[in-house]
């Protein structure tokens, strides 16, 4: 038997301990799998932020600390961590990024807002929206969810560039990394997403100096961290006509405060944080072949790099 | 030196005259291309149909009639025209019809209106969307277009149905044909996307009968051609909530008129007869080719079934 504690939450318990139980079955794992385990015979720790910051220096026997979040910024901060640590990837919360991505990139490609909301029943005469692959779509940020949304719009036949630190190849995208790579990454940027991984280096990566790169007239989607933006001046971008549209799934503080004033803009479009969700049977898949391999010696699936910060 | 006149309005030739030099000078085809040529020399003619409706008798020397247009029903209303006549199958258009289909597919199944409009600011708390591929989506129309739609919906993982009068294999996709093909395939389509040629089997497909077999509050998605629906059943469907929301890029008269209860109705989306234009460069490289062909004894492509009405 393998002690398993579930240290994400109450709430999440109930999302959870279904799929987990079954991933384990699936996977030959026999587990004591719970929310109540005394933190010193705690195995395997399965985690995401709660209301109260643990001390896991409590978990003295923990092989591994396995993050339900995808993003681990929050959980690193933590300094009694000194576990391996696993971020989520879950395929179901790739599925639901690239389908988001996808389905906002259309909708600013095709003009579709003037269309849903035509109150005075104009038939436009316009041409009609250029093809993708006249459409120049970046995507900052090349890891899991990043490189799926790339290649996703690239079948489609957009124009993709995609800006990551380090070099990466991904069939059909123009990869580009490094300060010059991003300079160029944001020039061509008609439609710009948002995909990088919080860290000091990313953190209000959009500012007033980034934005100022852009094409003028451009979109921004971010469904990937609150504070990649610096708020303000994106505020100031849009009301200049420099950014022409911003759809933003994540906030500096969700749910995003009535008194922000990205509620009110005209010109921008909130959704409430839905790109991203784990999804519990998807995830827990990837829970169970971690505990296996963890077990077997074999090397852990995502394992966060605390020097990279992901 | 072939001689090939521009039938398909002064309005076009603005557009179509420089692809088509283009297209004609690659494939190594000399010839005399004009709006005004005698229609007796003419060899070839470009057609689209234009206020007047023309006397294809006159054509004594035509080898065929190349139109631009995807639709041909009402071209082949006129029974003058005894020439082979090939259909457009424009790269440009497949493209184009293709962004439009997923666009709209993704924009009904991530829900995106609620959040484009959101005037009382309300952050919503409810479960995420679906993944695609629990999403049913159901495409009448496997041809050119219905293809291709249905193929990038099924790589987004969509699970998706196609339907059409004969039967037809497309990866990915499960393909019906027939009447009870028909019924089982709206009976299963939450979002349904018309693309069926106009013939007089398809003319209001979509009506009371066929409305009430879709699962309680579908989406319907018409790109095809306006004809394939009863307008007035479709209101009926909408009002009682049988039909979710109907986003509609064709109709029976366009532009759609003022007094249409379409522009008025809360759950119609309107879009000007976007999603499948022709576009000069890519068409011109399909009129020469075919023309090419001709002259070398080949058979033309997308030659029209004047029997099957496409």
């Amino acid at each position: 038997m393998i002690n398993v504690l579930f240290a994400a939450g109450r709430h999440r318990w109930k999302q959870y301990e279904r799929p987990l139980r079954r991933a384990f079955s699936c996977a030959g794992i026999r587990a004591e799998l719970s929310p109540d385990l005394e933190p010193h015979i705690a195995e395997y720790v399965i985690y995401a932020p709660t209301k109260e910051t643990p001390d896991f220096r409590c978990f003295t026997r923990a092989k591994a600390v396995l993050s339900l979040w995808a993003g681990v910024e929050d959980i690193l901060e933590n300094r009694t961590l000194t576990q391996p640590l696993t971020r989520m990837v879950d395929r179901g919360l790739t599925e639901g990024m690239v389908e988001w991505v996808v389905g906002h990139v259309l909708r600013h490609h095709l003009g579709m807002d003037a269309d849903i909301a035509n109150p005075d029943h104009v038939w436009r005469f316009d041409p009609p929206p250029p093809l993708a692959r006249d459409r120049q779509v970046a995507v900052l940020g090349l890891g899991e969810l990043g490189g799926a949304c790339a290649h996703s719009l690239s079948a489609l036949n957009f124009s993709v560039a995609g800006w990551s630190r380090r070099p990466k190849r991904i069939d059909g995208v123009t990869c580009l990394h490094g300060p010059a790579g991003l300079k160029s990454t944001l020039a061509r940027a008609e439609i710009l997403v948002l995909l990088l991984p919080l860290t000091s280096a990313t953190r209000n990566l959009l500012d007033a100096g980034t934005l100022s790169l852009l094409p003028a007239g451009a979109i921004v989607l971010n469904p990937g961290r609150g504070q990649l933006i610096d708020d303000d001046a994106l505020l100031s971008a849009l009301d200049a006509g420099q950014i022409a549209h911003a759809t933003l799934d994540v906030f500096r503080e969700e749910p995003l405060p009535k008194s922000h004033p990205f509620w009110a803009h005209s010109r921008v479009t909130i959704t409430p944080h839905i790109a991203s969700e784990t999804r519990p049977e998807t995830a827990g898949d990837l829970i169970a072949e971690n505990i296996r391999r963890c077990e077997a010696g074999e090397p852990m699936l995502h394992l966060v790099d605390r020097t990279a910060g992901y």
